[in-house]
């Protein structure tokens, strides 16, 4: 497959824009190529019309139809080969192991939403039948579920080429609620970008769908994302990313004279609380454990732990010592471009001048910033100068933590009491630390989307239970996941049919329910027929 | 029942602030005291800081709890007696049987949040049990919920003084969602709130729980509305009114640093399509059922149809002849408050001074501008008219409508593209009407949150299926419904617990379940134990 570097428009694709860029091999320095042309007005206009005129196609499809279409993708991906791999390895320098495991996540979501979307229940099936004799007033015949909003416009994040770009699970759930997807593609991962989104369109046309289904916007700059977050055909938007990023998208969105929904996944902190039960039990592997999940993949996670909060007693010596230990021997590897790489040192930088803040320990040996390397560090203050310094609290991309010992009991709480909203909150302990500190798990709960025992908030399930959200700024809307089957919620809004003659009442409301989904029907849950 | 004019603070009083109003009977022109002091700065800061307190204790209350707290507020409405009824009517004017009705509607939606709670489902638990010996990686065990938000925010709309008001359904779907809840109350019927106002306050203390979970602000003027919207310890805010009064709630909201959700249902003109075969076999009958739809409760209805839309055909005459056979005989009816009639006169003025426009039929008795009488009527134009001039589809709240004559058969279908989004649209059709502007259908479903096929839209069922919401600007946010279970959904956010012990979790997700809650376990539907 020879890239051709350009912006897909539904079948089309567009005309060549004045403005280039290139991706780069992050780990070499290497311009990849080829040239790839930036989406122009013109080229925007085009595909939130098409994704308009799409969309009067796409949502009366089945659920069987748009499942195919899911696995299409999905198969089409797969057969792409060892091509893709070789491409993201080369645009990201995260290893080929990483990228085939992130290929089978990004198949697999697809295929969950496939399933999703077949099986039917997500569109949460509601029947009140008539009661014509009710005194004093009958009551009508009353049917809702869930249908698709629109055009959806999905922002690719930068740290998940598969998974969280142009197939993976904000385009994936928009496609299974029926929505066409506009994607801005990520600059630096372009040609992985565009491989997927090719795909797309081909399986796009192999199922017969409207073209506008699917569009993929080329670009670098901020220009696209403001343009096609004030749109008026633009009906939601998807984002993972930078808290800047999506704010701007936000606060664009705000601007429009009709609202829209912006769900973006702005990341966060992530605290690890370790209660004194675990640490005198397993201070040592807890060390191990979270250097580990600071580490994995260069730091690069929405869910990377940026904050290590425990009490400061001899035992936190010993498990500080574990973690300067076990992290110097990890190796500074490469961040995923040059940006991203500044901005960490920066943090770093930040972070070791701040008041009562040392280095406990980092990575033998030296990062080489020609190849975009980032050395893994761990800093140390207490409870007194972090609740002192809101600076501490802010997130650091990449392989870094602070420590942060706590000489009094309540210090735990108040900090945090203090933190904003996050993503995650963990805690380490055992049972009976969970009963003495009943309020810390209180507090915590109202703070973070997903709370972990006994584990690591890096590695995030695809599953119904899965929660990857939480309260702003972790995101913008604290009532939607973005990973797992809920993800779909997101782009469904209800309407209720009132006295429809079953021929007008979409499959899911008529009385006959051949593919047993579940329906709440007069206030039970039932898979029958009405 | 002495009424204190005062607002209420969890289990006190405000202390009377300096600036005073009172309610006044629309029929009469009466002041119906005592003197109602308006809540000050202080006033607001002490409910919200009393419902934050609340929160803590309020939130673990079981279903059971909060369900006896409901059940006990429907039960001392209904001990209020006719006293309640009689404030009612002197402050609506609304006749008795009206208010009796809606207060059976009022006691009936708190005894419904109260069998939710009691039930359980709906917090949407899913679990996703642990895979240890899953390949390439383990799954953890994950358990998802819906919790709380924190302290709600409920602004009472002026004409429903019981059931969208100090106990309606945003306050019955928060309390029952875990939500303490601070009520600004209508100035129009400020009588009425503060003795539902005192029976919630009773409930509290007699279910024992922590007086903050409910506070009553009374006031007049914008200045509290946007100071409750900008607090910091507000979570929600759940609103039914203007689209003036919404949107200014909004635009609080989104200066916050942290954006909160904002349900803020506007109102709409609830467009009634009239279409060929319907006109021809009960023209006549939908007239009649029109004009009751159009004048009952004096057109204060957010689902009021304001719009008719049919062919132009020699049927139509008759139809529009017996709409004013019909509505001549309706009698002018007092209004809720002078301001109401004030701005409905000025809508007819502007209405009737549109070009291309005519009055085809009004109440035959002139209304008493001493006793704040609108008058019903009917206006008449025609599909250009109406396109050219956005004027004629905005709201004039009260018993007035628009009959628009389509002379080309896309009129209809080019009327409904250029609509607004709405609370609820309307057709009148055999199955072949629908079956023939099946492009109709499918636009209005995009425009509104209930499709209403051969009846009106004024009733609104509350029941599971119902759907009272729609896309902006019948409300800032279309994924949420104000009337019926799904109310809830509004107040409360997902959370989910990875690898906790079972005596850790809320009771809701843990193994045993003997409430026999509907629960997703390993994507299966399930009623029994994990």
């Amino acid at each position: 497959m020879e890239l051709h570097g350009k912006s897909i428009l539904g079948d089309a694709l567009a005309d060549s824009g004045a403005e280039t860029f290139e991706s780069i091999n992050p780990a070499t320095g290497q311009k990849l190529g080829p040239a790839f042309h930036k989406a122009d007005a013109a080229a925007i206009g085009r595909a939130m019309q098409l994704a308009e005129a799409a969309f009067t196609d796409y949502r009366q499809r089945s659920g069987a139809q748009r499942a195919d279409f899911l696995e299409k993708i999905a198969a089409g991906i797969e057969a792409l080969g060892d091509k893709l791999v070789e491409r993201a390895v080369a645009e990201t320098a995260l290893p080929p192991a990483r990228i085939t495991g992130e290929r089978g996540r990004t198949t697999g979501q697809l295929r969950l939403f496939a399933s999703l979307a077949r099986e039917g229940s997500w569109v949460d099936a509601r029947i009140d039948t008539a009661l014509p004799e009710r005194q004093p007033l009958p009551r009508p015949d009353l049917r809702r579920m869930l249908i698709p909003l629109g055009p959806v416009v999905v922002f690719s994040a930068s740290n998940f080429p598969l998974a969280f770009s142009v197939a993976g699970g904000d385009t994936a759930s928009a496609l299974a609620a029926g929505c066409p997807v506009v994607v801005k593609s990520h600059w630096a991962h372009a040609g992985v970008s565009e491989m997927v989104g090719r795909v797309i369109q081909e399986a796009a046309k192999a199922c017969g769908l409207h073209p506008g289904v699917f569009s993929l916007l080329q670009g670098r700059g901020h220009d696209i994302g403001n343009a096609l977050a004030r749109h008026p055909l633009t009906r939601a938007i998807g984002f993972t990313g930078s808290r800047r990023g999506g704010l701007a998208l936000l606060s664009a969105a705000n601007l429009r004279p009709e609202p829209i929904p912006v769900y973006a996944e702005m990341g966060s902190i992530n605290p690890v609380f370790v209660l004194p039960g675990a640490m005198e039990q397993r201070g040592q592997a807890i060390a191990q454990g979270l250097v580990q999940s600071v580490t994995l993949g260069v730091g690069q996670f929405c869910t990377n732990p940026g904050l290590v909060v425990a009490r400061a007693e001899p035992r936190l010596e010993q498990f500080v010592a574990q973690v300067s230990q076990s992290i110097a021997a990890v190796a500074p590897a490469s961040m995923l471009y040059s940006g991203l790489c500044e901005a960490y040192r920066e943090g770093v930088d930040r972070l070791a001048a701040a008041p009562g803040v040392s280095v406990v320990g980092k990575a033998a040996q030296a990062a080489d910033p020609a190849r975009t390397q980032a050395g893994p560090i761990v800093f140390r203050t207490d409870a007194t100068a972090f609740l002192a310094n809101p600076d501490l609290s802010e997130e650091v991309f990449g392989p870094a933590t602070v420590v942060v010992a706590c000489p009094k009991e309540g210090d735990l709480a108040a900090i945090a009491r203090g933190l904003e909203g996050q993503l995650t909150a963990t805690i380490h302990g055992t049972e009976d630390d969970l009963k003495k500190n009943a309020e810390l798990v209180a507090i915590l709960q109202d703070k973070a989307g997903r709370l972990i025992f006994n584990a690591f908030p890096t590695g995030v399930e695809v599953s119904p239970a899965m929660n990857h959200g939480g309260p702003f700024p972790a995101t913008t809307d604290p009532h939607y996941t973005s990973v797992g089957t809920a993800a779909i919620l997101r782009f469904a809004r209800p309407i209720c049919y009132q006295g429809f003659p079953q021929s007008a009442l979409p499959p899911e409301l008529r009385d006959a329910n051949p593919g047993a989904m579940w329906r709440l029907v007069n206030a039970q849950w039932r898979q029958g027929n009405v």
